[in-house]
């Protein structure tokens, strides 16, 4: 039920997913509002949470959202996974009210994809879900970080970067500098991944860098300002070629790479069930994607390598 | 002597821009070291602040370098403004050492302008030079930067915005919810500015919004993820492109636009004088804007302006 263009284009989706993914799908809503659903079966709901509520407060309110009745249908084992490209903030405290935080997981976290065209995407994390952070949860996030990136790209020892600005460890913020005391402890990383020190800005969008740690609150900054930078210069891209046809396809495997739809979205890593969160403008496209992802976090079991990452 | 290029594209921009803006020029420098100066006057000095050095340190063990002596040079009215493309944190240091703060002033603060192609830049402020800020100083801030857009781009009554993570007032670190607290009591514009509330990494590169203000770290990062971004789009899209000689006619415009060198580069705000920060990469056509930027900066008495506004 969520998403700019919810609820046509995430049933649309759905059903495409269904039929090419081989997977079973569940969609969860108010059937009222569905239209048809290609046959899917549905986990009938009255609420939905809408985009601008504060998704806390609308998790406790609504017990009955789809929202809400999805992340309960992962806890009860009625689903592998729940996707939405609704609300952000409530996706996530419906999974962290219904799922629960994985034990000994002190804060779960959002892990962005950024597409790096020609190279694996860079995970970034913390992309929103804590603004206020502690030093121990950034190395916690670095750990999570490295799972998904082993799991999702295959990238066997993960290189890890601290977001700052500078690359001296005198550089930074004291939850920075703190931060980097730790990760650069060998026991912090246990073998599982390379912390390469401080990364800057700059260092995201390139393949020098698999994970990218930072608080909610810079990581949520960075993400907009690159989204923001990069819509604005493919918008004036695509003015200046318009008079060029053959261009544009040329610019086609570019814009593809870049176009978030193509990731299938950011990850809550933490909690105990796969949770992808979409982008609100998900299409359909994004939402087959999305499911793909899901498809694998499961299959590979992302959240039991979560749990071993993150335990003692 | 310092960034990317020097002294010999350093001293080849400030020979075009005495050549081209009738501005009376002094070169800071090892004699040794710079060549031919075109008849250039030069204040000798013998040290070097390198760009790896850290800034404050180097500042005061290093008294004959370039960079304290300019700033001395400014202090002492031999000079109206100082231009530096080298170590960011020894020309803040340099500055705030020997010009010392405008009274009143509590941290001095880099404005950066981010072109927006069509529009007036946006100001972002503070882009690195407290990697930890106390509310009020965001405040003082906005200030500046709303003096800084009326001087530099005619604009009466800038929009001023405060970087957080959703546009709701609850949203964001305790920092910016205090500092949305003080920006929104009329008192702390005076009417200088239209307070807008809280932006968005994707709002900076947009026509929104006139000045953005925020903590150095939050800003650094933004600032550096913008460049990373847009520098590795630029480049994926001129490989794209390269096959189309007419298109890259077309998009030289936009390209000049982007380009860091056509500003003149970042501004310190808050020292009693005026002091230009450029890009460490600068080419002699960024140290011609940077000039241009500076004399402007001076006829208009943008010092005067941030006294007046800062006072009291």
């Amino acid at each position: 039920m969520g998403g700019d263009h919810a609820p046509a284009e995430i049933i649309k989706g759905a059903i495409e997913a269904a039929q090419t993914l081989d997977v079973d799908i569940v969609l969860v809503g108010d059937p009222d509002q569905m239209g048809d659903t290609g046959g899917l079966p549905v986990i009938a709901c009255r609420e939905v949470i809408d985009m601008h509520e504060d998704g806390a407060k609308a998790v406790r309110i609504k017990k009955d959202s789809s929202l809400v009745r999805a992340a309960e249908a992962v806890r009860d084992q009625k689903a592998s996974c729940m996707i939405s490209a609704g609300n952000t903030g409530a996706t996530m405290a419906s999974a962290l009210l219904r799922m629960h935080r994985i034990e000994g997981v002190a804060r779960p976290a959002i892990a962005t994809p950024i597409p790096v065209p020609g190279s694996t995407p860079t995970v970034l994390i913390d992309a929103g879900a804590n603004a206020e952070c502690l030093a121990p949860w950034l190395v916690q996030f670095a750990r999570m970080g490295a799972v998904l990136a082993r799991a999702r790209w295959g990238i066997v020892r993960p290189r890890v970067g601290l977001l700052s600005i500078g690359e001296e460890e005198t550089k930074g913020t004291p939850l920075v500098k703190e931060a980097y005391g730790l990760l650069a402890d060998p026991a912090s990383s246990s073998g599982d991944f390379d912390f390469i020190g401080n990364v800057e800005g700059r260092d995201i969008m390139t393949s020098d860098v698999d994970v990218v740690v930072t608080d909610g609150f810079t990581g949520n900054v960075a993400l907009k300002t690159l989204e923001g930078g990069l819509r604005f210069l493919t918008g004036k891209v695509l003015d200046a070629v318009s008079g060029f046809p053959d261009l544009l396809t040329a610019l086609v495997p570019l814009a593809s790479e870049l176009d978030p739809d193509t990731h299938g979205g950011a990850v809550l890593l933490g909690v105990n069930g796969v949770c992808i969160i979409s982008h609100g403008s998900s299409s359909a496209r994004a939402i087959v994607n999305a499911v793909r992802v899901g498809r694998d976090s499961v299959e590979r079991d992302l959240v039991g390598q979560l749990r071993a990452a993150t335990s003692g």
